[in-house]
């Protein structure tokens, strides 16, 4: 092969195929993966719409660097393997070419204060991540999987996929390792700390929250609660994740008590990716309970918030800007466990051949005409 | 004795010395106290400047029953004990007559569901609190400790004091029994979890400001920051907690990042008690660490603050709310090992007689002239 | 009814079936439930083989007072209450009579320095336990299950049963209440801590074992592994918690490393109830992983153990003497989500009625005859 | 300078000074060390006994390779940094000629799935271990501290000492370092976590037990207790951790209890480092405590137990193999906050050059004679 397909965001809202050479040499450590699947995801469309100041305030804060090629859910199978070795797979061996694998969206760089600290690998204070902070005007380009070839640096972390999983799950694992936030939570000691049997709501049922209700119900969540303005989307949770829909709007906190005994849900995750619902959230947590806010990692503005609900009611509050390079292994265990019982796949509600990437995003753009959309060899056929 | 004084507060700003009957009969576990020492408490401020709708938004919301007799940080001597037995220490020992003692200011049912579910004893949805929720207008009157006696019904906690505590350190144990808020963050999991060397912020260092800061020395903290606008509270709080204080400010924010080695502090205790502060707290601290808001349970309105600095950046934040029952023991037990090298009742800037209340309120209201101002026989003579 | 037939352990192995007084009137805040179910528990066995000193060395010891009416799992309807209130479901609301419910097994007094410090509640050192400290000797009586009727004290904590949850299956919420040792693995630090997508292994997966092995599924496992020397067990567990089985034998150890990607389980729950497997948890644990010692509450002898097994190894290794008052909300919640997905009922083999209770135990000492056996009106009928 | 003195282990028992040759050049990212002071420790005298086996069971079992150069507590001044940079210090920061440093004893591969899952790094699978894995026998040779010269390989993580801390007492940061497994303690969840106000008791106070104790008074014990057979090794740990000495014997674990109120302490830290001391923990912790087992990762033999006293107990054990990574930083913070107040330099007891490092083990062996020994340059001149 001698040029390389990739849907290249040349500035906000312009998405363009264009060619890219088919990488020559590949460095010691590099990986190049055949692209499988790659996911649009809620940073994708944020980058798109031109929202491109993130993380901000971390020691990592970005602005990403046009042109892109965007993706960083991905699933491939591993094409070539730089010379003299050193490509390793999570669990510890050498990477052979054929291996299917999901690499991690972000790479550390190990060494800063922040990496030795082992601080959650997305908070590396010289983060690269694949989709969000590698141009593509520079070689070898093949830097997000909206791409028919992925180019893996050196030290990228990257995990074995089994053969039980189909691409279409295996490329939700990112997704779901951001579910870490509920594993927080279940750390957190009580009357905080989530734990079996207890209520929990989700806020917003996109992607990332509708990975929250099912990784909550998987979890041994007592009761699931979805809360969205989307009739589609409330139906797809309330059907995945065994969970009781309630639709956004003045009620729905009074809804949410009721159905938690009168006193609120253990545990709210708040996974709208916008301001404005915080005192929502707050309306909806028990005392002393707790809320996740996740997903709003791209500044969108400021909202208001008492802090006397916080304080005299004892509430935790804890943000979670990323997924956790811990939970890739135990994420795929899950997916594999559950595929019979819980149809993930059918959070997937589009697939697209990479030629056809603007036409993915223009339909990802609208909530209600769409779930998660992939990018994948041959699209929907 | 046939009558015992006490300061009421007849109506908000309307302090008065008034005269009770003494207790002629006691109930069944009920415990009578002569008063050593009471404390004037930020809440009680609020309370006097008419700010009287506290922990609005839990089951436990209340509004100040006037006239009142207020003083919840109390230490007093078992005076008399009610027939039938039933009075118990929290060591599980049956009181006696002449006991030196600390009672919790609070009083929970023990038999609604957050008291079942061992929710901190102050989120019991039928809370009484002496000082602040139960009226002197109804027998038997004595339910606050600005008074000669206080009343204690029956299945009131008590702590025993040992001899070797003074009254003027005794009266701090409610205080820093709140300081337990520290104690949540060393729970947390790393990187957000306080840990042994770690650098903490204290914002506003009135009395609980001041005791976080010396609890947080106590617990191992590697460096303390205390930041104020009072020249005279930094100086105190940098002693007593050896501290490096830092003026309130525009510049302070920056001036603690570079004390911690340009990232931010790994934990900040915002105890301002006032809306405000948060975006300041967020700017003070290192990504995926802790911010503790405390002591602003009386509602003074909103502020602002963007979701993305919360997600992006990992923080946590936990409310507390006020002091833990189970924090008792061990607050004595450190005020006692410590009294040696930390002079607590430097904590303690004016003593005052029940007859000066009065005169003790108006001192207390300004930052500038007090720290802890005790309400105590015989005042400073 | 003028006369309840209940089981009566009279004393070691001698277990008859007599008659006893209904009861006449109830003390305030008493409960007489008609029974709908009983289980016979490993404690059970161990009383009946004389095996009676029981939690040796806390300062609840006891030593089984015959004669004794056994049972202690159990679900009720509520038949009469003592007048003048004060009976009350643990959801805060009063009990009527009619009402479905599962009586927590012990009754703390809630005076104690134990109970004060929220110990579990089992800790408290003045603890009662239907079933096992209290005789049949003296009126009432009627304190176990294996009965007509069950007398409940004033105190004793009662919870709620749905409607759509069998007699089958709510019987079963004590025992599932005792995993609450996998959420105390759940709240240890990283990397101890049980997280999702984790492997765990239960060693003896009787009655304990198996509700171990489907808390583990529901909480989230990556995969289950069940060891034990009984076939018909090994079949029932791989079938309730989606279990790999592994014969217990010298070769269980290395099989389960290798079933783990070579380096042992993260989490082992040694659940047989008897000295000498210790080394074998030792051999299938991780490094850094969780050993959970549940069930072996009886002295049954000593085992020896390498320190540096557990030191050089960095081990964690949790013991659980009984079930959390605070899990039974949380037990009946998850019992009544999953009683589709998984069929609890089929850990009941066995149904008598109480006229029939000698059959059952002989039925429930021998191990591969049985799973729970069950007393209950009617019996198998 | 030609040639380095360095004390070298041949064998068991044969401690020699020997002349190594100065490092010639270094490899990209290594560093050299000149030697200020390097601790003797427990291992070493397991090592110099001849007890090799260490680690046993873990992935990195380890045998001691002959001839060795000990020394594993070290602080140096920086001598020389190879070309090509990279050699970083935790701070993030390039080191330079003339940083006065204490490097980790242990280098992990960073690559194997136990350090990738961030284990403790004294558990990866390919761990070397300046003193104790690295042979003298092969250039450049300088693989211990009680050497003029040390050498660290390239990946070595070091921390800068700030000036105001003695190298006296900067060489003790490596065994407070090992305390970590009293913050693992203070991780757990009421009722085993450690608590401020708690009561610690520690069993053996040889340097590793008395830095345990320190710790347990730096972290907000309320009381301390010290048990040994050593009078001299109480009456420092009194003083230096303001402790309760009580002198091993049948009597201590009734003495232990009646100091803690009868009921035992809170946790426990078991630092002997050899088998037949975990009853006696036992006996000396209260109901729903916890040990700690430190310092016993030298394999001698097994000792008994009782499962039913762990279970019905409701005991937590924890195994801490090593030191934690995480902890340099605080404990080299807590070293410099707390120097005033507690006099760390009396833990070193004597100061042997390097030319007299045989007379050093001599005296070091002898429990009564010494407590930390220390090999520096000129020794106690």
């Amino acid at each position: 092969m001698s040029s390389v397909q990739a849907a290249t965001l040349v500035a906000p809202r312009q998405l363009e195929v264009r060619s890219y050479p088919y990488p020559a040499a590949l460095e010691q450590g590099a990986v190049l993966l055949r692209m499988l699947a790659s996911g649009i995801c809620g940073t994708d469309k944020h980058t798109y719409r031109g929202e491109t100041e993130q993380y901000v305030g971390t020691e990592y804060e970005r602005s990403t660097p046009f042109p892109i090629i965007q993706g960083h859910e991905n699933v491939g199978v591993v094409e070539a393997i730089g010379d003299g070795g050193g490509a390793i797979a999570f669990d510890g061996t050498p990477l052979q070419v054929g291996d299917r694998v999901v690499p991690a969206p972000n790479r550390a760089c190990g060494r800063c204060r922040n990496c030795l600290r082992d601080f959650p690998y997305f908070l590396c204070s010289r983060l690269e991540n694949y989709g969000n902070s590698l141009t593509c005007g520079e070689a070898p380009h093949l830097f997000g999987g909206w791409s028919e070839y992925l180019y893996l640096k050196p030290g990228t972390t990257v995990f074995r996929v089994p053969d039980s999983l189909p691409d279409d799950v295996a490329v939700l694992t990112e997704i779901f390792a951001v579910t870490h936030s509920i594993e927080r939570a279940a750390k957190l000691q009580s009357p905080n700390g989530f734990k079996p049997g207890d209520a929990v709501v989700v806020i917003g049922v996109g992607a990332l929250g509708l990975a929250h209700a099912i990784k909550a119900s998987m979890m041994g969540a007592g009761k699931v609660i979805v809360v969205d303005t989307s009739a589609s989307r409330l139906a797809l949770a309330a059907r995945l994740a065994d969970a009781t829909a309630v639709p956004a709007g003045d009620e729905a906190a009074a809804e949410v008590r009721e159905l938690c005994g009168g006193d609120g849900a253990d545990l709210v995750v708040n996974a709208t990716g916008f301001p404005g619902t915080f005192a929502q959230a707050t309306a909806m947590v028990r005392d002393a309970g707790t809320i996740v806010e996740v997903g709003a990692f791209v500044d969108m503005g400021e909202e208001s918030f008492n802090p006397a609900s916080i304080c005299g009611r004892s509430l935790a509050v804890l943000g979670v800007g990323g997924e956790d390079l811990l939970c890739y292994e135990g994420t795929i265990a899950l997916l594999d466990r559950h595929r019979g019982a819980i149809p993930f796949a059918e959070m997937v509600s589009h697939r697209f051949d990479v030629r056809d990437a603007p036409e993915a995003m223009a339909l990802a753009l609208d909530p209600d005409a769409s779930a998660k959309v992939l990018i994948t060899p041959g699209g929907a056929a």
